[in-house]
């Protein structure tokens, strides 16, 4: 099902209120009786951040850089507007002083959006605890499944921290929570970026006890092609389920990627961000998630415009699923 | 008659679709058949920059700014959405590479908002050939007076230069058009904030020959008092008709208007800018706009505030002539 | 009693683990059984912001910027290593996630500084919700005056909101809850800065009727010998009894403190503020505090440099009431 | 023939007015009957971008820049100030109001510079629309070729929109219209870096069915051997004939290239683009341009330094073509 | 005499080799055998700088900014383009690595310039060690007057400093030297703009014993109109003997300063310098220079516009004192 | 031997004096009978530098980065906290205005940390010069051995100028020296990173001559499997000899490493930097430097958190060579 949107060479990208890629808004959509196949929201939340704050302000960084996001892939062949019905829900409550609350009240929000039967959804955080909010109600609309979903996670962190400062939940913990409540399955669950400095060396080891397969980034610059048949096992091993990714823009270099409140050095340079995410073309997804956009650090805005193109190259992942 | 805002003490000012001020859609308020007193529009053109271009997003970075533009005004003790309808349009239509093409479509675009006989218009810019295209649908809507508006002018420049490049149509020569134009009234015109330094002695001839009261940055800054003098002369002579309000942000001083795209340094402060609109307080204006602000220069958006609030003080200008 | 500093002249201020004004630490004062009069210490924390976060970077920004602030006043004749022992007391702890929490932290850690019959604490925010533990410390120090402490306010916000976001405790909240706690005493409570625009026109409700003598920027900039006089009276009805200093960054201009997360165009420049500070010379300081500067949005350091003169020159206001 | 440069070593590289490279200006060189080899020009010109503008400021920058850039290629064993006259013109008139007329006042002042039997051109630009005036004069000098100038165009798009906002004249146009023209043989065209996201999947019909050939950015992520060899193939199809060279600088990934009007993140790293240059070594050059260097978004100046670094690579490609 | 200066309007100010606004090169008015009345030139010199380095990009900026500065001053009725013969003589020849070295050669280069019977010069800084060298030389040309010249003197800071980390010759010690030399006359020398903090309290008694009269910053900002009589007195002690102005950009606030090396907070805003200039119109200058432009800190330009801008202003002074 | 370090799970990581890593300082180490292993130390000298100054800020900034560098490094498996006793030393005293005397006074401040029996020391620079500083003393602590110390030298430059400007020491001029010294062998002393443009086609020759191996940045571009070829070779040669690391950031390209003096387009991504320390993981260190971090050029940060981060893994390629 197509998608409505303006063309660029009519009413100029730098023209209009700046939903996310100009889609149309969602109560807009619905009140034409439309359906949508995905649904973009943002989640203004920093609440969980251990570091540099400022990723409430992530939802519109990412929106007004997406406004020079065009909608086909060469790459796969893919008009994203024709394949999908598409809209933008706007922002999400937050609860900006509880992230525990605040993951409650984006999942009640995020709960309501669209058809559960038909619409999938794609948060932009926000911080990394948004994911599991999204994370909750993506596994709800697959109906539950007691395994949980699986799980693409691309990320310079492995975020299964237990407690920080004495809170369970936070941009750190969302992965070990989510394994813990049973909608992520650690068996099924693919990690891409991870690097060190660690703050201790066991920091790892709850993720690799539990079945998580970690592809860190040394291995990724040392020998990309293992990276490669490390996805194709994992693909193999997820036939046609669904599979949720999560995509935290620090896994890239603060060199394309400075506005984020935990960078590390020596991450995926952007053309290699997008050939992982090739490399993932085809794979149904449940949902998924772009965070850690922090724009007071990003004066030339081009981590939102990373994520911007992430998130587009995100939904062609699907729609490469999904052919006309 | 009111306006119904989000209280930014529920909903933060760092979530939602950023209208102006977080104002009501035009559309939507139609929708609803509610009047429209104050509509507030974008105009993202900047063909008509002698230098630094890039005020076409300066309708994006105003309203992004407007986020934290709270409605009362306690100075003048007037709480804006109870005092007006209003809402945001969202932007023209524009005509980027042509200045003079740009002027006509963005008067057609405004000439249809609200209802002409109710609703006076803000055009937020974009570079000040927009202002152009404003001035004229306010004298069409104030029923085409013979002798043109009343217009109050804060700029570092005159804009009454005849020929640029060869073209009569550019963000330097709005004023000179629109007293060609009959839109403008040069006589009952006072513009504050010119400085030099100028390209020719001349610069200020025509406008002075025009009869416009030229009140220069200099004596601003010399004998603010005869300033406030000049001013209650002005409001006697224009008795209860409705003036225009044009501002370009270049009037203020670079250190708190950097993002502009012909800065001249020793402009107003902020707090002199807001001085001297409070001055105009109580003045029925027939439409008004901000224009210049030039985001790719104003890294931490300092200059799109100062804009945004000046914006809201503009509105309660008018306010302060309609009580409750 | 002084203060051994190394002298720019020999030791270059870029040398040198940035303590504020490169004093002493605490520990190493302590260690050779040397008396403090004033304790410097930061809280580096953010929690209780409600819009732009990245306050809990901001005491180390002002010690960055605090190694240019030289000792000595030729205003008001006052070497302040020459008058005061001072000392760096370092960071408080911190509970990131809870406003509440983390003023009790505070609070802790700083009832334990230096010696509770000399020592006076001049805290660095973090947010304005710092305030109020360090207000409680002064006045347990001062001998739990049952009337509560005189205070001077200088800010562009009232901050006594009720509740934001279902919460008591934040950057908005810390003077009524001081008041409430009896801490302050709106009575002798001098504002000075605030300015529109406001949420609702009752804003200033609480703080009026409680007493507190508002003296808003719009009079500042209309009538300054009024404020001077209005000081004047302050400083008679005060006597010798100690007051309490707070200062919130953004009073000042985003011309001069871009670098803050609540900014108001329109407010002090860095001149006039000092020129209000010297008019509160010899003002004897049960403690103070300079809150709110976010370095992520003061990327010339300039905010953080205002933040470390004005801290310099509250501790000149105390040292005028100290004659050598 | 060589130049005459000044020592970096004696007179500082921060000193001086900033010609490209430190090169003498054109008209001293002319005023001494020295020839030219290669004349470098600037065109301060952005009337023709559809989205960022500001690469008017483009050739001031690059000069600037240049001034770190030293005339010896150690890879590729070449002193460029030994092997070539070079000389800097200054900048071409420009009309910036409109690209059609810009591309022919361009074409007239580069058509008049230094020996059409003789001088190369580098222009600087300025947006892409520059690259066909100066196309125009070195398939004038080339002797009008019927079959036109073969090309190699290094850029993140492909440049064959047919009309843009109504207009045939604009950067994303050039090459459209150079092939109209008959000044570029497609089917000797070698396109590098262009990657998506596009408007529509037919993009890059036209330059297809024209027969480009289209190497996009993921071929050179995936597989960059095999564009060594398109090269390879390239080079044995020009043999002895000279090629044009146009290098839009968002061919390289925002990272090293923030500095420009329409940024696609996913392209080459600096050192990735110095690669496929030195791949390119050899071969004669026509002329060639740089860019889309737009300063307002590079305060750090690294997209200008990434710009005249590439135009001494460029210089280089033709000297390694002319031995000593 | 007058100087050719292509009009803005046909040739944009965007484009063109930067030379100090737009001047022609004094080789080429040499040439041609124009007499020349004032001479610019630059100094890329910081290595007198204590804190933050990098005022050797200072010409190189300031001539960039002064691209966007036209000739003519409407609050003074001057066209400094009629008035004056003016040229730019680009950079004077530096000693990177010695203050002393670098004074000796400045003042050889500066000696060289123009006739020294006619021409004054405009030196762009560099850092203040700057003005040691040029004094000498205005000195030389003013016939080497017994007393020395008479001086204002704007600047935070006094510039009296005997040693610094064991040098003589540094940007804090041009005046102790300059005194010493008996270049400049303590006794008709006026200082605007110092204020605290400062090392020592005894900091300015050199400058007071040697009879400068001192009117610090603080008086300017509590009682403007006692500076304007001391002026007046000053001009009254002056006659018609030439004078010497040096202006230091960091007596101007880091709101519109930031761009320098040393800054203190609560300094001029850009209309009182450009006030105090103007107050100064008519005195005969017998040279000047602008210095301590730090382009490194200045992203946004306003620093090196608000010193060009005073550059001309300072010529202006001189104007007014030769009438047509 | 362990050294105790804060966890960020209970201080964050933004509070807290900013010593390097959160190391203990060096006095207080000492005045517990300590023992320590590698003593980092600041130099805040630019004396030395050719083109933009400012490294005299980079200790702090590095020191402000590292607060997020965390002690572990998966890919190695090792803890540096539990391998190594640290401290962080400060910052040595500096002749600014002298690189020679710098050379000197950093020589002796070096030659005083720890024991020199067991102490190694990590310099944080400042320029390059302070290199030779660092070299002579880990030569000292060497035995003086009279062959030199073996040299990994990681940089764009090869630093081998004999004179500047007509002084013999700088930061292009460190390893002449050195070489010239005897403190460094050069026939152990591999390069990596260098690249064009030179001044001129000799600069490599002395180096050459002198038996450098040379892998320039094209190599590693073209042919990475090669360059480990030659490390391990020279690992080979090394044996068990201890080796000194020098690290000039510029090695880096400017997208990853903006914030230095003298930055050229083409170096490696952080990725890359890191791959080829973890190459070097198990040789035995004498001492390092990672130098040239000029923060004013940075905003982001991302220089000199690329700059913490490689003095991490500098510092683990030693503690690969200690097995616990």
């Amino acid at each position: 099902m197509p998608t409505d949107l303006p063309s660029g060479r009519e009413r100029p990208r730098f023209s209009g209120l700046p939903t996310f890629m100009r889609l149309p808004e969602l109560d807009r959509v619905r009140a034409e009786h439309q359906p949508v196949e995905w649904c973009i929201y943002g989640v203004p939340f920093d609440g969980g951040t251990t570091y540099h704050p400022g990723a409430r302000f992530g939802p519109r960084a990412v929106r007004d850089a997406s406004q020079y996001v065009k909608p086909c892939s060469p790459e796969l062949g893919i008009d994203l507007a024709q394949r999908f019905s598409m809209a933008d829900a706007g922002d999400s409550p937050v609860a900006p002083y509880s992230c525990a609350d605040n993951v409650g009240l984006v999942q009640d929000f995020a709960t309501g959006l669209g058809d559960p039967d038909l619409t999938r959804l794609l948060a932009i955080g926000g911080d990394h605890s948004v994911a599991l909010a999204n994370l909750r109600v993506a596994w709800q609309r697959a109906g539950r499944p007691s395994s949980g979903l699986p799980l693409i996670h691309i990320d310079a962190h492995l975020d299964t921290v237990d407690v920080v400062w004495g809170e369970r939940y936070g941009h750190g913990s969302f992965l070990i929570r989510a394994i813990e409540e049973g909608v992520v399955d650690p068996k099924r669950t693919l990690s891409l970026g991870v690097r060190g400095p660690l703050n201790t060396l066991k920091d790892l080891d709850f993720g690799r006890e539990a079945g998580i397969t970690v592809v860190g980034m040394s291995r990724w610059v040392e020998d990309r092609a293992s990276v490669a048949s490390i996805i194709q096992e994992f693909r193999a091993r997820l036939g046609d389920d669904e599979c949720y990714l999560t995509l935290d823009i620090d896994a890239c270099d603060p060199s394309c990627a400075p506005g984020t409140g935990t960078p590390v050095s020596g991450g995926f340079s952007a053309a290699e961000l997008f050939l992982a995410l090739r490399w993932l073309a085809g794979i149904r997804l449940a949902g998924a998630d772009v965070v850690e956009v922090c724009p007071s650090r990003d004066p030339q805005g081009i981590t939102a415009l990373l994520a911007a193109q992430a998130a587009f190259q995100i939904l062609c992942i699907d729609a490469a699923a999904h052919p006309d």
